[in-house]
Parts: structure tokens; sequence; C-alpha cells
């Protein structure tokens, strides 16, 4: 038999096993937890049926970790089991962090954790190996004739499927899994929750118990750390803290945004307009409902129906509309109106129009993920040759952005799929400009080979969290190439030859939705905000009643300076009214007492905790305006 | 017979006419074409059938108008009648300016106006009365035995009808009609159109024949000089030639505000938001969509469904949203996301949501009535004893507003209607308080008695067109007291008692949908819009090609103050570029020629034509960007 690992080709007489290949290749075994053959993940004990090409996965991978998770929910399962003999199997699949299983007629709830989890580790102490055995359907169905939900798994399935066994325990799954227990050295539940079986509120009510684990238990102890961390970044907690929004269920994935929250929204709006300004857009305000025929011609119809809104007037229901999804559509339709030249391109529009995704409810998160959002987008038209010097300068507009946030972006290049549309010259060439362009810009960047639109190469530009870690880094900015928009549309300019051209549409947004670029920010500064995006940029404090006349006629001159200020004049102590500004994360304390009062000066408290005495007002007043003209962080 | 005539009573002996009444009372006779007897219209010759209440009524009434124009139809469908004896009649009614009439089997285009025009006029040289008579159902079907059209009519009719004859011509006329053709001084044939019968597209296409009339030629030579001058306001045409925005097919009754109109549209926003943090609002940001339930409990799926539209993702139909018509219900869900107490009152706050609203697609009219709008929206919070107070605060930011703009209002208090919720006390005190917020603003008003809403009376706004006359006016704000909404939503303040209570809700729009809100101000300016306003504000125009590094020089010194600037440094002459900045309404022409490049200076020339030459750049920057921040006129 030929095995083929990274290029290499080994010889084997016999059946082999993935563990053989790895110990004959001389690859360090501790780290692997499990094999990729042709393609497929398998056991590392399950013999190779034949010629293969073969990779090895551990925890460092995605496959490595879902694997491991897996296997850990038939630790958990075999842990409930021995504890509650009568609860009934559901299934049990990894998450993006962690795992899960669905169990039937267990009553339990998150008191009961602790001893599920100490039984748990006991399985993981016995060192039980995880066994493959196939079976036939039928076979198949005698083994878990009185579990009821196998059973329907089975209805759906065909031919021979497989059983896994750890120790006493048996469990229908298709696995593949890590040769043993013993390899999870860390496992914690997290909580139990009701789900319906399979999702469906016409089905049972499951007891589904959320757990985490790793192959060590330091990588246990950072991930918990991670989590405490990520609970105080948490932009739904500091929303909610700091009155910047809610949630309804009147309007699931609908941010409602409070006045405070309004003042930081629309700033991000007047600091993106003005850089649109500033780099040569123009803003076009387009409808939010077009006919259901615009949406065929675009495209969405087809491609993005699933996450579309329909509407209907409740008077007139034959006359369908869409709630767009995206602006495109109605760019193109503006670009439309009149003959474009060639003198007119790059022709840059942007639209802050409100866009409608349907959005699973489970997958709703805050302000990072909704069903309603505006975009600081915009809609490129250009010919081929000005693809390149196009990205550059939207590369420059999104350095201003992000370094105005501090933000770290990272960039991925998608290239040309299988199936696409365009010559490949046309790919070839604007490939090619964005590599440049990338290049140019000094920004590092990762390639997904055959990951671009059926019209296009895109750049996705994703920034990093708090943690600083790329698996948990927001997406943001995208800029796609489209070859095809113009031409559903049939929007042309006329060229140098007097011909008509269609010309090449960039997508692009740089902060993406504005509620979720200002979750992101939120994140990252843990809710403290730049002097300029604050709800509240300073707050006059009085010491005692004799400065409140003072303190007044100061907040009234800062009002008309067009600072937003408010004053603490109450009969509480000092150290209190300093620890409400603080909760509050405003940026500035400002201090009044007899002193300050008498000599026409200020105490000033920033965010940092260190005050600055006797600081003049023109003084303070100077700073401040021009740190909020600036934009200064 | 008792006849009473505002509030005195008259006896009259056996039958009697209103025309007969008239002459008894003393009533001068010339003006009036119709009689109101006991609230139903009556021709000045009919018998009145016993003891009523009269009045009589001319073309200065609304009322008397209709009639006019109506009997205006009858005189066209005779001259059409003796003209094409195959024509067949269907129905004439008056309409808001004129009247038509449609028939059947009749083939004509505008040119055959004038003929039938010059029938028309014999008609009423003729001076024909117009005689009633009564028949039965039946005997009426015999009648118009041949006309389908009329026998579908009498097919919804039953007891007796009535026709009305003048001269040769007969038709089928609930009336009532003005005494005899004569009295239609002044005639005119507006235009042919098709239109289905009955407005139902599966029916019949009938050709309509537009007209209008007046009782004297000087009124109709006033009407047409009108109408010449509302084509030179009209903002559909100014939008079109200055590039502000458009319509599409693709979803009506939504404007796309192209480059130059989003400019003033983003203007007037920033405007209002100003006003909005001067006056003491706050702004909050809310959903788009809501679930049936919302408007359920809001009341607006009883009342507005008709003009409402109904959302449901695609992937998921049994979920039914509806997409706002208003802000209320968010705005209320809002105030209840935490306790609020007397304190926290007057609570101001502003909404500029997206709302939809299907108006039939024949109402639409431009940027004035359309199915989206973003009004400068705002719901105030209050106890009953302050009603009054933001009322004259929300005059005086009106008051600013308009005078920003020189509009000229009308007001109209809308009083208590028959069937209404809450007490005599509150309804006494609300009206009472904004009759002394009118009367104390300063501001002439006029009452309607029981216009009120139900859950409480209003004050509406009208401005003036450019006309002057009142009938013309556009409505722009409501102030629009409401008992109803937070009881609705159980929306509560802690008073000083301690207790909960119900806050009075102040709905209150200034300037209405913003978009309409920029229609009025293009059609009473004719296009010219004030500086601040104005998508170019200057354009720096070049005399000759050596001047053309120091206009660029200028230009960029210009932007970077941050003025809307443009260039037009080409080989036309100096006179056609003025012409053309002159066209597109640009405040400022700045003509550079060797002169001023040689002595520094500009030769500026205004809206008005006038020239100022030598003036210094400095100069004219410093007024230029005065006038811009105090959005001077």
């Amino acid at each position: 038999m030929q095995i083929e690992y990274k290029g290499k080709k080994y010889i084997f007489e016999g059946k082999v096993t993935p563990v053989e290949v790895a110990k004959k290749i001389g690859i360090d075994l501790k780290p692997i937890l499990v094999a990729e053959v042709n393609g497929e993940l398998f056991d590392l004990s399950r013999n190779i049926p034949g010629d293969a090409k073969i990779d090895f996965f551990g925890f460092d991978s995605d496959k490595g970790k879902k694997v491991f998770w897996h296997s850990s929910t038939h630790i958990l399962a075999t842990a409930v089991k021995r504890l509650y003999p009568d609860a009934v199997l559901g299934i049990g699949p990894s998450i993006d962090e962690g795992f899960y299983y669905d169990f039937y007629n267990l009553k339990i709830g998150d008191n009961d954790l602790e001893r599920i989890e100490k039984e748990a580790k006991k399985v993981v102490d016995e060192d039980l190996k995880f066994i493959r055995t196939e079976k036939t359907v039928q076979e198949a169905k005698k083994e878990v004739a009185n579990n009821k939900f196998k059973l329907e798994i089975l209805d759906n399935l065909k031919g021979t499927v497989s059983f896994y066994s750890n120790g006493e325990f048996s469990d229908l799954c298709r696995g593949p899994h890590i040769p043993s227990t013993r390899y999870v050295k860390a496992l914690k539940l997290l909580k139990v929750a009701g789900a319906y079986w399979r999702g469906d509120s016409s089905k049972e009510v499951m007891t589904r118990i959320y757990g985490i684990s790793f192959p060590s238990k330091k990588d246990m102890d950072e991930y918990l750390k991670m989590i405490e961390e990520r609970k105080e970044h948490d932009h739904k907690k500091i929303g909610k803290e700091l009155g910047l929004f809610f949630f309804s269920e009147e309007s699931p994935g609908s941010p409602f945004f409070l006045p405070n929250g309004t003042v930081v929204y629309n700033e991000l709006i007047r600091f993106a307009r003005e850089l649109d300004l500033k780099y040569g857009y123009q803003e076009i305000i387009t409808p939010i409902i077009a006919k259901i025929d615009v949406w065929k011609t675009s495209g969405h119809f087809d491609k993005y129906r699933e996450n579309m809104y329909k509407v209907s007037p409740f008077s007139s229901e034959n006359e369908e509309y869409g709630l767009k999804p995206m602006n495109c559509p109605f760019s193109v339709i503006a670009f439309k109106t009149r003959t474009r030249s060639y003198r007119d391109l790059p022709l840059r529009l942007a639209d802050y129009g409100f866009l409608h995704r349907y959005e699973l409810e489970g997958t709703l998160d805050g302000l990072l993920r909704t069903r309603i959002l505006e975009q600081n987008d915009a809609h490129i038209y250009v010919t081929e040759e000005q693809i390149e010097e196009e990205i550059l300068r939207i590369f420059e507009m999104m350095k201003e952005i992000y370094e105005k946030f501090d933000l770290k972006p990272m960039f991925v290049l998608a290239t040309r799929p299988e199936k696409r549309i365009g010559s490949d010259e046309i790919w070839d060439a604007s490939e090619e400009a964005l590599r440049k362009a990338l290049t140019k810009s000094g920004y590092k960047y990762t390639v997904k080979e055959g990951d671009g639109a059926f019209y296009g190469p895109k750049i996705d530009v994703y920034v990093l969290d708090f943690s600083g870690k790329p698996e948990y880094a927001y997406a943001t900015s995208t800029i796609q190439i489209d070859f095809n928009l113009t031409q559903r549309f049939q929007a042309t300019y006329v060229g140098k030859d007097n011909k008509e051209h269609f010309p090449v549409v960039i997508h692009r947004s740089i902060m993406g939705s504005i509620g979720r670029f200002m979750g992101i920010i939120l994140e990252n500064g843990k809710g403290d905000l730049p002097l300029w995006l604050s709800p509240v940029q300073a707050r006059v404090l009085t010491i005692t009643e004799r400065n409140k006349d003072y303190a007044h006629k100061l907040l009234d001159r800062l009002k008309k300076e067009g600072l937003r200020v408010d004053i603490d004049d109450g009969n509480s102590t000092l150290d209190y009214k300093i620890r409400s500004g603080q909760l509050e994360k405003i940026p500035f304390l400002i201090v009044i007492g007899d002193k300050e009062e008498k000599n026409n000066t200020i105490a000033l408290r920033g965010r940092d905790g260190k005050t600055e005495y006797g600081l003049t007002v023109d003084d303070f007043i100077r700073d401040a305006v021009k740190a909020i003209k600036n934009r200064s962080r």
C-alpha cells in the first residue's frame, strides 16, 4: 500500500493504521489526535483501506479541536448514563467553543453538574479506548431499539453505520475520535439548558449539557481566564451599564439606541461621512424596499433569498417587494440615471442605507450580529486599469479609520473559484491589482485560494479583539471586485473608443455595520470611548453647596463651546461623585471647590485617575475642543 | 313650512324652493350656485320637502365649486354627444381642480379638444336650464337601455333615482346642479387620457377628457397664469434640472437622492438635529420593523392597516412584522426601559426613523407625497400641567425653523370629537393649554371644532406656497396631544405622590417629512436654495487659460475652508460659464481674470446678477463662512 504524506510516498505491506504510518514517518505522536485520509477524518487506529494521501491534526487545528470536543461528549454521556441510567441519548456535537450533549428524560439543574463532572473525570482516568465497530442499519436498529431518537436518525441512513464504544458505553456515531479518554486532561461542564430535539419546537424538549475540555490543565486555566475577561469586555454588558442601547422582543435583532448610544452612533456616521468627502466619495440616499424583479436582476433573489424579507402592502398583497439586504442594485440604478463617460470614472457612490438581513434568532449577538444594519457602504465604478489605484485609496482611508480607533487589521485575499464568470485575463489583472495594492500598502496578508465570489476576487479584513488572538478577530471590512453587477443591470460608460463598456464595481465597506463597529470599539476599549465619541465628555462636580453657582456658570460656558457636559451638584460626597463618573466612563471629571472658584481654575481628573490641579478654564477648553476636533484618542 | 337660515326662522305657505327662500330673505342671488337643505345639497329650483335648515353656497366655497364643476361635465358631455353621437356616457365627477368626463367609443386626441370646447361654449351660450326629474330604477333602466355603464351603476341602486337634462341632453345623475349652463362664463378643456372604467384594469378603457371652468373670464385667466407659474415652481422639474433626485419604477413613491440632493437632505437633517439639541431633545434610533402585536397594541393595526406594509422573512413566512408607518410605539418602548420619575419630565425623545406608508400610486407626487419618509419627529412625555409650556417651546422652535426658510405658517386647532377617550377635565385642560399657547405665541389660528383625534386635540400647521393662497398651502407640522398611547403600552412615571401615572404624549414633527420639506422649499424658492443648503456654494470661473493655475489654487483654498466649490476652467466663453452657473442656481460665481490674479482679488457674481469687483479672497471667505455658519438666507 502506498501512503503519501506531504508529497513523500511511503510503502506498507498489508494493513496499516494512521498511527503506524506516523511512527514509520517519525512524527511526534504526542500532540496528534486524528488523521485525515484522502480528505476524510480517520481514527488513528482505523485501518487505511488502500493507497492514500494522509495528514495529521492536533488540538492546535480546527479539525483536531472538533474531534477532541466531540470525543468529550462521549465522556460526558458515559458519566451521565452511569449516574442516570434512565437518561436517553440524543446527540452530542462539538461547537465553536466546546461541546454539548442532548439527553431525554434527564431532570437535572446546574447544581448537578459538579457531580457529573466528577464522574466524567473518573471516565477520563480510566483511560478507556474509543473503539469503532461497523454495523448495517438493520443491525444498528436492533442495537438502539429502545431509543426513538437514534431510530429516527437511522431512518435517514443507508448501508453501513458506525458505533463507538469506550468501556461499557456505546453510541451510534460517525466519529472519528481521539484514541482514548485519557487525552482529555481538563474538562468542565458549563451549564444546563432546554433545547428542542433537532431544534424543532413541535418535538421533545431535551436536556442539553454544555461543556469544554482541553488537552492540558494550563489550556483550561487560560480559557477560563479569557472567558472572565471576555465578560468584562462584552459590549452587551457595557451597553447596558452605560445606557447605550437595548434589545426588545418586539423586533429581535434590531437594536434600539438610547440617547447616549445615539450620540456615539451619529458621531461615527459623521466621521465616516467626513472621510467620504475627503476621499472623493459622493453620497446618495436610496429606497429601502424594491420590487422583487430588482432582486431577480441583481441575483439576490436566487442566492440570498433565505436571508431576505418579503414586503407587501396589507391592502394590496399581490404587490411584492423585498427589503433591501444590500445597497448594490440601487447604486447601479442611480449610476444609470445619466450617460456616464470614462472621464466620470472612478465614480464613488456612498450609501448609508438601512439593510435588513434575516439571521436565525440563535445566531444574533447584540450589536455584533443584528437583523438591521447600516454600513458606511460604497460602490466604486472603475475601469479595469483603475482597480489597483482605487484599492490603494481604500487602504489609505482604512488606515486612517483603524488608527483612529487603535484597531489592528488582518487581511485575507480570496482568489478565483472554480465556478466563475469573466475571462482569465480580467481575473489575472484584478487579482494582480489586489496583490500589488496589498504589497504597496505594507499590510501583511494571507491568501484563501478559490474563496472569491464567482463574480470577482475580494479582500476581507478582520480586526483583532482584546485578546489579540487571530481566531477571535472581528470581520469588519470587505473590498469586493465585481465584474457582474453592471452587466446584470446593463449599466455602461462610454469609453475613449466611443463605445459602451461595463465598468467594474468595487463594493467596499470599511467600518462595516456602524452598530457592529460600535460594539467592537466598546469591547476593545472595555467601554472607554475616545473623548470625541463619549456621550458625556465632561462632568462638573461640586465639592460643596457653596460652589454650585460657579459650577453652573462653568457648565453653561462649556456647553456654549459645544462640549457635551453635565453636572453633579448633589449632596453626595466627592468620592461618590468621582466613582459614579468613572463608572459612567466620562473622560473628564471637573472638580470645583472653594480654591478653584477663587482662582478661576479647575481640578481635572482624567480617566487615568490622575488629577491636575489649578488648570485654567481657558486652557481646558482650548485643549478639549482641539482634541475633539482632531478626534484624538 | 318653517325654514331656518343662520339662526333666524322664516314661514312659507305651500311649496317653496331655495331660490324663493333666498329672495324672501333678501340674499344676493348672483353669486349663489346651490343650497344646502338639512345637510343635503339642493338645486336652487328644487322644492323643499318640509321644515328645514337652509344655507347657500357660491363658487367661493368648496361645495359651490364642486357643483359648478360637476355641472360643467354635463356641458362637456352635451358638446361631445353633439359632435360624436356614438360616444357612450360613463361618469363625470368634479375633482380637486376642475372636472373630467369618461366616454366609451370616443376616439379623439388632444387636437380635437378645441373643437369640443367651441361646441361646449355654444351649449353655455344657449343658457340651457338644468332640469331634475325623478324615476324608479326600473324606469331609469329603460331610459339608458343602450348604455351598459349606466346599467351597471343602476344595478347598485334602489328606489328612486334622478336624471338631469339640459336642452336635448339628459344624464343619470344625483345632482345637484347650477341653475343653467350660462353660469359657466369660462371653460377650458385641458387634456385627453385613457382610464379604466371605475379604475379597474380588467374593465373597458374609457376616453377621459379633463377640463376646468370658472364663473368669470378673470378667474380663468388667473388660474391659467397660476398654472404656468406653478410649472416653474414644480419641485419635480427643479429636482430634475438640478440633479437633486429621481424616481424609479423599481420602488414607486421612494425618492432616490442623487449626490446634490443628498447634500441638501443631510444639511436639513443636521439643522434639525442642532435645533433638537438646543431645545432639549435627546435622540434615539429605533428599528424599522416590529412584530404585528406591537401594531395591535398601538392601534395602528386596527386604524391604519390599509396604509401599512406586511413583512415576513422568505424563509419563515409565519413570522409577521409590520414596516413602521410611525415611530410612536418604539418611542414608548424606549421610554419604558427604565423607571421614570416626574423629575424626568418633560422627556423629549427625537427619532429620525424611516417610515413607510402605502399611498395609492395615483396620489404620489414627487417628494410631496411619497411612500417612504423620514421626519424630524419627536415624542414628548409630559404631565398635564406641562402641556402649555411645552407647546410654547415647540412654537419657539417652529418659529426659528420657519423664519430660516421664510415660510409663512397657518395654524388650525382641532378640538374634541364626539367619540373620544379621556375625561372632560383633561380635554378642557389640554384644549385650553393649546389655545393659551397659540394666543401667547401671537400666531393667528382657526378652529376646527370636533376635528381632533379620539385620543386628544391637535394643532395642524400649514405653510403658504408661492401663490400665498391658503387653499394651496402645504401641510407641514403637527402637534398632537395623546392621552391614549402610554395607557396602551402601560408606560408610567412615578409622580410626586409616589404613585404611577400615565404621562401625556405630545407627538410633534415640525418639518414633517424631510424630503417633503425639501420639496416645499424648492418650490417656494424656485430652486434657489440658501447658501448653506446649496450643493455647490461657489464656482470658480476662469476668463482665460492663463488664469487656470491661480484659479485652482483658489479652489483648493476654498475647499480647505470647508466650502462646497467646483471650477469651470474650460474653453467656453465667460458668458456661457456664467449662464451655466446661473442655471445650476449656484449662489456665488467667482470670476478670475488677469486683473484678479494680479491683485489677488476676485470678481464675485451673486444670484442677483450683480458683480462685485476687487473683493479680496480673505473677505469673501470670511463672509461666506460666516453666512454658512449662521445659515443666513
